[in-house]
């Protein structure tokens, strides 16, 4: 294993403080990082086939499964795929990539072969369903994976040009690639760190949200870790750039996408 | 540990045969199960805090953390929380219950201090990122906790009355109810079995998609799994059925709900 801070560590790492609080078992589940410089070393289909079965073990409502996921790892294929996600090295050096897509397609499939007109499928909570079950499911992967020493890298480059990842991957309609998934055998360049952030008091409420809490603490605390990368900002003014929808990577036509495949229609 | 299936025990429940696959390791992750039946055993803040912090050890997209999470213990308030959620005795009965949010707020926040206008936050992309963080630390909250023998069932009838969840839990504008989760010890009375789910090649297609996969064989393992549940129906009609649009439970209105909180407006 590459990673090994404990979970008190990790703990500390996130939160800026030191922690008394048990957290046994915990280590796997607080170390993680995006891992983005992968050795040269394969993982075999076999392994992926165990993770994908823990994916598949997520919770899906109703047992309706609204995801598919899609391997690249034909060479050509997979630097097409890296191009198409704004030419990330990781995408095409890692050991596995995977699309991971919402799909109401098997869906609309099983509804006519039962003789049902599948017009449910229009509204706005089935494209939430197919958003939470893909997460969900990538996520379970993920922490199944990180728990065998393995890292992996989300990829939200996958929806840069979702017209072009649909005729690389021919995706049919009502399907829809939400993000990609680096997985590797981390290198011993790999330079992430277990990344701050926000303190629990400004996450997690108790009882009725709180509009005031404040994010000057953590304002300072990034400060330090974009200083890392050289950067000079803070987390407010880093993220109030990128919701200033000034650099939008082509996904500000993203909705015309999702209404062409069936999503969120109504 | 009430659930003690061994990842290959697991696997064959999921699958309806038997792998040889190697699988060591990935036990915790290919048991789970919705646990609808707690013991009346309390779980501590301080272990709870243990699976927060793996909560926020989640992938977040530019370390935006477009979620929050809402404890509801006052007894008041968490049986009208479990009248909104459809009555479900479990959101009532369960040692911890928490509304896990998307939110924008606190992001618009940040960037008003920054004195920038968050008008990027109106695109499809932004509210698709806040689904996916939402679900990656709440799924990353459910594999530690199970980890750790807790039970937990994900609560989609949060989303039956939206208005009702805002106003229980004075959520602000631009945030968004996405699902509850109940977690506890599970009882032992607890009946949940690991599921069926569609075979690997249904899900998981290598290189590009598969449209001439069929759902037949889950369809037969399904009937199986409905029977034991009094239900005479198959994957097929039972999905169908749901996703007709007859039976939305209130949430045929999600998307003028979602625009109001200034998501997916553009």
């Amino acid at each position: 294993m590459l990673f090994t801070e404990t979970a008190a560590e990790a703990w500390a790492l996130r939160y800026g403080e030191s922690s008394e609080l048990p957290l046994d078992g915990l280590d796997a589940f607080l170390r993680h990082r995006s891992v983005r410089k992968f050795a040269d070393v394969p993982i075999s289909q076999e392994t992926v086939a165990g993770l994908m079965a823990a994916a598949q073990s997520a919770s899906t409502s109703s047992s309706l499964q609204m995801w598919s996921v899609i391997s690249v790892q034909e060479p050509e294929r997979r630097a097409a795929i890296a191009e198409l996600c704004d030419n990330q090295a990781h995408v095409r050096d890692a050991a596995w990539f995977f699309a991971f897509c919402a799909d109401h397609y098997r869906l609309s499939q099983a509804a006519r072969k039962a003789k049902v007109d599948p017009k449910g499928l229009d509204y706005a909570e089935f494209g939430i369903m197919a958003l939470i079950d893909v997460a969900l499911a990538a996520e379970r992967f993920t922490c199944a994976a990180e728990s065998l020493g393995y890292g992996i890298c989300y990829i939200g480059a996958l929806r840069n040009d979702p017209y072009g990842v649909q005729e690389l991957l021919n995706l049919p309609e009502q399907t829809f690639g939400v993000f990609g998934l680096c997985l590797g055998v981390p290198s011993g360049e790999e330079r992430g760190r277990v990344k701050p952030r926000l303190h629990q008091e400004q996450v997690w409420f108790q009882e009725t949200y709180d509009k005031d809490v404040s994010a000057d603490e953590y304002d300072e605390r990034m400060k330090v870790a974009y200083a890392r990368r050289g950067l000079e900002t803070t987390w407010s003014k880093h993220s109030g750039n990128r919701v200033s929808g000034e650099r939008m990577t082509g996904r500000e036509t993203l909705m015309d996408y999702l209404h062409q495949q069936g999503f969120f229609l109504r």
